[in-house]
């Protein structure tokens, strides 16, 4: 099978953004643009799948925490772009092994964190087939021409990272502590996106989700730079190779202009500087001084 | 496992919409509304899933009817709101079956049918899985407040379809002929869809996704009254119960006020007035002078 960024290349390959469509960003960040015509602010777009045995496995996760991940990987892309959520649309294929108590608690839990952000649910579709199947998109809003996006950075800003890195790939392969609770309950950062747009006034943000040295890779290709950053603040008991590669972190990654001074950190986050946007080749993050290769997670490529 | 209308209710049951949410419509009918501030449109959302071994089997849909499809049921939720279509987003698993040119065909077909009716695709998520699976959300646009909807429907209106049904459940049977064409390539009314909205005024509307007595049902339901129709126009070769159950035809059941008199035809489709809306139990279906059972398509009671 082919890698899911040529894959990708097809889909780009169908987008054309016509004159007077209104979508003000396509394919290839965190989210897409819609600005309604009279309206003050922006519509931000995003949808994400959410699949046993490829994200999450019968065994470890438990209906509540399907439903929670589900929709937190969207609002996590909507954090990304500085957007708070409006509403989600929900598509579930409910597993044939679910028990009579299972959907009752996938919605339950979804709903609990769609109420606490704010989020409204409007909508769905709903199927059966053996394995479940999540895919869950969400609208968020920020005022006009205020989202955040990759490719706003500038050679010499500041690249920032929120949180410690590596717990829900340890967790993952641990299964046990305070890392599998990480990986388990991942936390869509709303208010700290909130905070790099109005008041950091963030040059480029995105969320990591496939690992720092993809994700980052992403955002320079985006702002066709480089970047050289040393190692990331580290979760508990993680690696730097965990740090540095790991998925299903939903932290931000961010770049800020030189000059700007981030606290050190935002509700109990931390926000660590780890280096800085250079001039160089497209998308080439160099770690400690030697090129680091994108590691992260692409679903085709295995 | 539960019925869909069970699972559907626990959706309902964490679907609240909040003071000042700006959704002004949510779970219940083709779309859901969402109103931006400012704008003179609403904007309609919709997300259909499209899954191997559920909706389609591998052995008869090529990739490229599979791209369509998966688009084409989800305009066609817009087309019975009275709604242009404005962008869309495509979630794919693509199927580990699939050869090198499987994605390509998907997405020039999706592409192509979006391009011919206005939908720009602004982005998606992509994965993999044994069956492929696809989850289409397309956003459409109204003049603000001139949706139209399933619970609008007045006593004695005219009870009107599109088109002639069965041909879609008679081709599946077969996989033969224009009846098989009829089921690998259907249609959504979007130009209807206006003309109903902007000259027509209709009360009510909603596609027959599911059958005309599941569908009619729910427009019943919706607005609070019964109906009584008589044999629907029939597909060249189909049966009358086909005609009454047979789901995925995709066209527009809709309702008018007394005295409006609807063409013949639009667009060369036929428009055929086949009973009234009257009082009685909310939701009952009167077939010539018999209720009608609810046999259209459920995936979850089987």
């Amino acid at each position: 099978m082919r890698s899911e960024t040529e894959i990708i290349e097809r889909l780009r390959a169908i987008t054309k953004l016509p004159e007077g469509s209104r979508v003000t960003l396509g394919i290839g960040d965190d989210c897409a643009i819609y600005s309604p015509e009279g309206s003050l602010e922006d519509l931000l777009f995003t949808i994400d799948l959410f699949i046993e045995g490829v994200h999450f496995l019968r065994e470890t996760h438990e209906a509540a925490q399907i439903g929670r991940n589900a929709l937190a990987r969207s609002l996590s892309d909507v954090a990304a772009m500085g957007g708070l959520p409006r509403f989600c649309l929900v598509s579930l294929c409910v597993p044939t092994w679910a028990e009579s108590r299972w959907a009752t608690d996938f919605f339950d839990s979804l709903g609990a964190l769609a109420a606490s952000t704010g989020t409204v649910v409007i909508g769905g579709d709903l199927s059966r087939s053996e394995k479940c199947i999540c895919d869950v998109m969400v609208c968020g809003a920020v005022p006009r021409g205020k989202a955040l996006r990759r490719d706003g950075a500038k050679a010499h800003d500041a690249i920032y990272v929120s949180g410690n890195l590596g717990g829900s790939a340890q967790g993952l392969e641990s299964r046990k502590g305070e890392a599998w609770q990480r990986h388990l309950n991942p936390e869509p950062r709303l208010g700290l996106g909130v905070f790099l747009r109005d008041h950091l006034r963030a040059t480029a943000a995105i969320d990591i989700s496939d690992g720092l040295s993809l994700d980052l890779r992403r955002l320079c290709l985006a702002s066709d730079l480089a970047a050289e950053i040393s190692d990331p603040p580290r979760f508990p008991g993680a690696t730097v190779e965990r740090a540095l590669h790991g998925g299903e972190e939903y932290e931000l990654l961010f770049t800020v202009r030189p000059g700007v001074e981030p606290p050190e950190s935002f509700e109990g986050v931390p926000l660590t500087r780890i280096g800085t946007i250079i001039e160089g080749p497209a998308g080439e993050v160099r770690h400690n001084g030697s090129v680091l290769p994108p590691m992260g997670f692409d679903h085709f490529r295995k």
